[in-house]
């Protein structure tokens, strides 16, 4: 006899009746909102060819690190769920899947996928292994009709905006694709140019060959570098991309004189930098990057902490990306200086801070964006993605930043079916963070009513010059 | 049609109602206990001359960097609002202040401010765009009062006693105006010679030629300096100082032998310090201080862990203070370390510890307060003081340090208006946490009236010595 | 007129109605589950002699740190309570006990005491300066009675398996006197090389050399300093260990080419190593000892991030442990990944982490725990043995490593008497946990039913291979 799946009306919203019956109400007033996703990982190709989905599992397994991570730590084998393009029976990975949900008890995950099997597929009985194979059908023949196409999806979903992330070696072609459609989406991208700036990335030296080709500036010389990268942001600004995004190991920023840059430039060209070089050129670049935002009104997001493919054995057999990446300390105040003492004063400079290290939330990031013109503070990111990550962003930024200085809401997922799951539970947490505060006095509920709405769809149109 | 201003009674109380029961009471029993402010920034010329304040944004706005950090951050001018002696009209820069204040919402500000409004002012209505000159001309009116007075707000706010911080070179004219006055309010001063011990304050070595000047004692050498520094705190402690404070960028302690803390002074004392010098010579001297706080029984405030000016650009245009201090990490048990193995065991020995790194309140600040007798623990601080960050203090240090090795409240406020309100919320939250304990049937309730009563009152008088 | 004492069923559970009665009713389930305590500190000698207890003060007091830490920290000598040999009354030193008991209201410690007053001594009044001598002759007479004999508490106390650490220097006579014994409790033994993998331990050099003696193996050169551990390892193993356990000062780890690990050790076994030499043997040890946990399948854990013997003073006249570690920031992410790359693989091998730093959990240890099959979290450790700390154990550990990840609860402790205490304190806020987890509707009543049974009881069982 299978266990019933429902979505509560009152989940996520805080206990206390009195408290509860405060955060209803501003919930019910943004829940219908349009979503607004300023920054993710979706796969453009999707809405320009606007090809079904394949299977349950090629769907809202392979591509999810959050489900196949904790698979791999209780001792699954990635083999064993068709990571990477190993072979693997996909309703076999599934019913790996559905025997082992118990894991995700207590997790964001575990929130995500309920909403995404009721809301997304109808299905009213709970995941396990009695279920799965009814899962698998179920999803995989909805996923061939019509209405689960991705621009039905996204149409369904209210989705107003959603951006895309690319390097610039990519050729935006999905993006022009999608704006010559007849279908009305607005899918834009934005300027990723991990590859081209990192040192250490794989392929550095050849990414910069190819920088070359692309942008018809001659990368083997600074200014030209410089050039390509000024070139390829206006392409993307052109396809729609209102936003970088840099995702570093570290917040370094430094600020050299041009001389000492092009040296660094050149020691680190051809792809053998010392470890040393390769941070302070990542540092540099942040700067440069932030001048050139100067110029051409691209926001500026900042994603740093994480230390990637932490796991050797795994990314020799498996590559980039497969769930183990652990976040480290990551210093702001000093790190950030030397940007904020050429760009500090910079009023029309905009830049969003993420983190992976929450001790940095009340002692460094608020009191910066709660002083900085320029500095933003983007919601709580991957790890933090929780009920009890977005509670605590909440707790700990508030007292000194406000909400202002804040962007409300970005899903940051590839997973697409979970993307309104996501803005449903930030939605939650916020309204019950601000009944919070009307039960306490401390705000008026009129105000709890623009600040939900603020929250949940303006804050990020406003940050990211939607 | 203007929003009415209230402050209801149960503000900041919890919401679960038996839990707020508890609360009231314990609240109610607290609730009209005089103050004892033991640590501030107060003008003591306010309390020497009793002039009148001047009007609302020369009072509450422009001394306030909790108030133009937060609009600074937002877009709006320093400039505008007439902080640092740049001409502004008060009254329009009121306005932008109204304008605004939307963005203090979920702040501390937002409470101090609304209690002074209601409290202090008698205002029935909130502040925004329409009302802003009503208030403008409602507190200016009022400023101009005997009611208003500082002397009568002294006595109004029930005061028992409020230190002021002064450094060495200061004449202490004020105080012993107010001692010699036939007024009975108890104001006292605190020694705070980090212009003359720190070799990176503007004008060190200037500093230094005016504490020889002052002292009489000959500060070109390590022993006139030292002997400087006992006679200024015996001038100190002869106008009511019974404690000392200390504002470095690190928790660093040093001990070295004579010799080379002679060496030391002798490096830094024109100066132009290596930043290494400066860093050791502030550690050495908080050694130095806490040898003087043997002898001399002055209790030892250390508030370590601010970049100061941080924002290059506004502090060439403003100078100090205006609100870009930002905190850094900050270490407490390596760094405290030499002190520590010197005077660790004096059991007349008083230290008390602040941080702006909450993330050392379980790990290091907790289980030190928790073993050595010379230590205890000031509140939550600065970014930290408010009713989230109190509420973290008391959740993070309660279970390894309890209640008797924190020293209650201190406000640490120039908002001479608000002082009430900062207590008020300490003493909500203090009673809602314990009420907490109450009703989880950890303490009893006399056990929790004994405890509001002590962090509202006592543990700040016996801490400080008063 | 004394205060009586009671233990409230509801105590530790939530507060709001609802929430507490699934609290209720997870926690009957679990309340009478069978005790499991891998990880402590108890002596063995107890079980094997089975010896009474003394008096009050020498059960209750002398050996818990977490008491007379907090004691000294308000000025009480240590001489005065007759800690480390020094001749004290026992009843005087009870007394102070006594008179000082409000310093623990809020405190872990308070909540262990009272429930042992209680439930083991069936004492019904509070204790303070009045009752001081009522306490002491109560608990004195009755630990002279056969019902509070080390056996016959472990049998009341419902403990299934309780493990004690020993050094490679120990005979294990005691476990094996308890072995051969007609008592059937299960007292088991864990491996804790510390004394011989730690150069900077007192007597180094001398504990290598009895090493040799005892394992037979010639510990004068790092063959045979390998060798011995395996051999001793298999004592342990064969008296009954399943686990290892390593106290270092950081979780650095290392993983030397082998001529490098071998100069490395012939450098440090004399006892003269430098700090740096010191630190790079006991991370390459750790990952000796996972190559060893990979033969032989003890479960290893890490207990890393001490600054053991903080107090100079204290350690030079009483010695090791006298309440005077603490804490320290500890990384983990760069500091594992020597061994994980390694062994990060190995599917049979398992590490429990703990930790002293509680930034780490969100940011480090539940990502780390989250992805590395051979990872687990241990429970909040030492300092954040408390409810406040377990709650921000599970707030911060469950999102991303889910339950599944960590080992349920261990006491720690060689405070006997309140093992049961410690427990039940464990069980009420994990059932708290869960309960709030059903109260958001994030997870069905019966799958908190199952994991507060895996907390309570299963997943220590797992874990450590009992």
């Amino acid at each position: 006899m299978p266990r019933p799946l429902t979505l509560h009306p009152d989940r996520l919203l805080p206990n206390e009746p009195a408290v509860r019956g405060i955060a209803r109400e501003l919930h019910a007033s943004v829940a219908d909102l349009p979503i607004v996703s300023p920054h993710g990982h979706t796969d453009p190709a999707w809405f320009a060819t606007n090809a079904p989905f394949g299977n349950a599992t090629e769907l809202l397994l392979v591509p999810d690190h959050y489900l196949f991570r904790m698979l791999y730590s209780q001792g699954i084998r990635l083999e064993d769920l068709g990571i990477s393009g190993h072979e693997a029976d996909p309703r076999a990975a599934w019913r790996i899947l559905a025997e082992n949900y118990h894991l995700f008890r207590g997790t964001p995950s575990r929130i995500w996928l309920d909403w995404v099997f009721a809301e997304a597929f109808g299905i009213d009985v709970q995941l396990d292994s009695e279920t799965a194979d009814h899962y698998y059908d179920t999803i995989t023949e909805k996923l061939a009709t019509e209405a689960f196409r991705p621009r039905a999806l996204f149409d369904r979903y209210n989705i107003e905006v959603i951006a895309t992330t690319e390097g610039p070696l990519d050729t935006l072609d999905h993006h022009r694709a999608i704006a010559a459609s007849d279908w009305g989406g607005r899918v834009i991208t934005a300027y990723r140019p991990d590859p081209v700036v990192d040192p250490e990335f794989e392929g550095f030296a050849d990414n910069l060959a190819r920088l070359s080709q692309v942008s018809g500036e001659d990368c083997s010389h600074w200014a030209g570098y410089l050039a390509a990268h000024r070139a390829m942001r206006a392409v993307f600004k052109a396809a729609g991309a209102t936003s970088t995004d840099h995702g570093h190991p570290t917040a370094r920023t430094a600020d050299l004189p041009a001389g000492e840059a092009q040296a660094l430039f050149d020691r680190v060209k051809g792809g053998n930098a010392s470890a040393a070089d390769a941070e302070l050129f990542r540092a540099q670049m942040l700067t440069e990057m932030a001048a050139m935002s100067v110029e051409d009104g691209l926001v500026m997001q900042i994603h740093p902490g994480s230390f990637r493919n932490h796991n050797a054995t795994l990314f020799e057999r498996f590559g980039r990306d497969k769930g183990a990446d652990i976040p480290t300390r990551t210093d702001y105040v000093h790190a950030l200086k030397p940007l904020l003492d050429r760009f500090g004063a910079e009023r029309d400079l905009s830049i969003i801070l993420f983190t992976l290290d929450e001790s940095a939330y009340a002692r460094e990031l608020a009191p910066l964006a709660g002083h900085y013109p320029c500095l933003r503070l983007g919601p709580a990111w991957w790890f933090h993605d929780s009920p009890e990550g977005m509670r605590r962003f909440r707790l700990m930024t508030t007292e000194t930043a406000g909400f202002y200085n804040t962007v409300g809401f970005n899903d940051d997922t590839r997973a697409f079916l979970s993307i309104p799951a996501r803005h449903d539970v930030a939605r939650r947490i916020d309204c019950g963070f601000l009944a919070q505060l009307v039960a306490e006095h401390r705000i008026e509920d009129w105000e709890a009513a623009e600040l939900a709405r603020e929250l949940a769809y303006d804050l990020a149109k406003r940050a990211y010059r939607l």
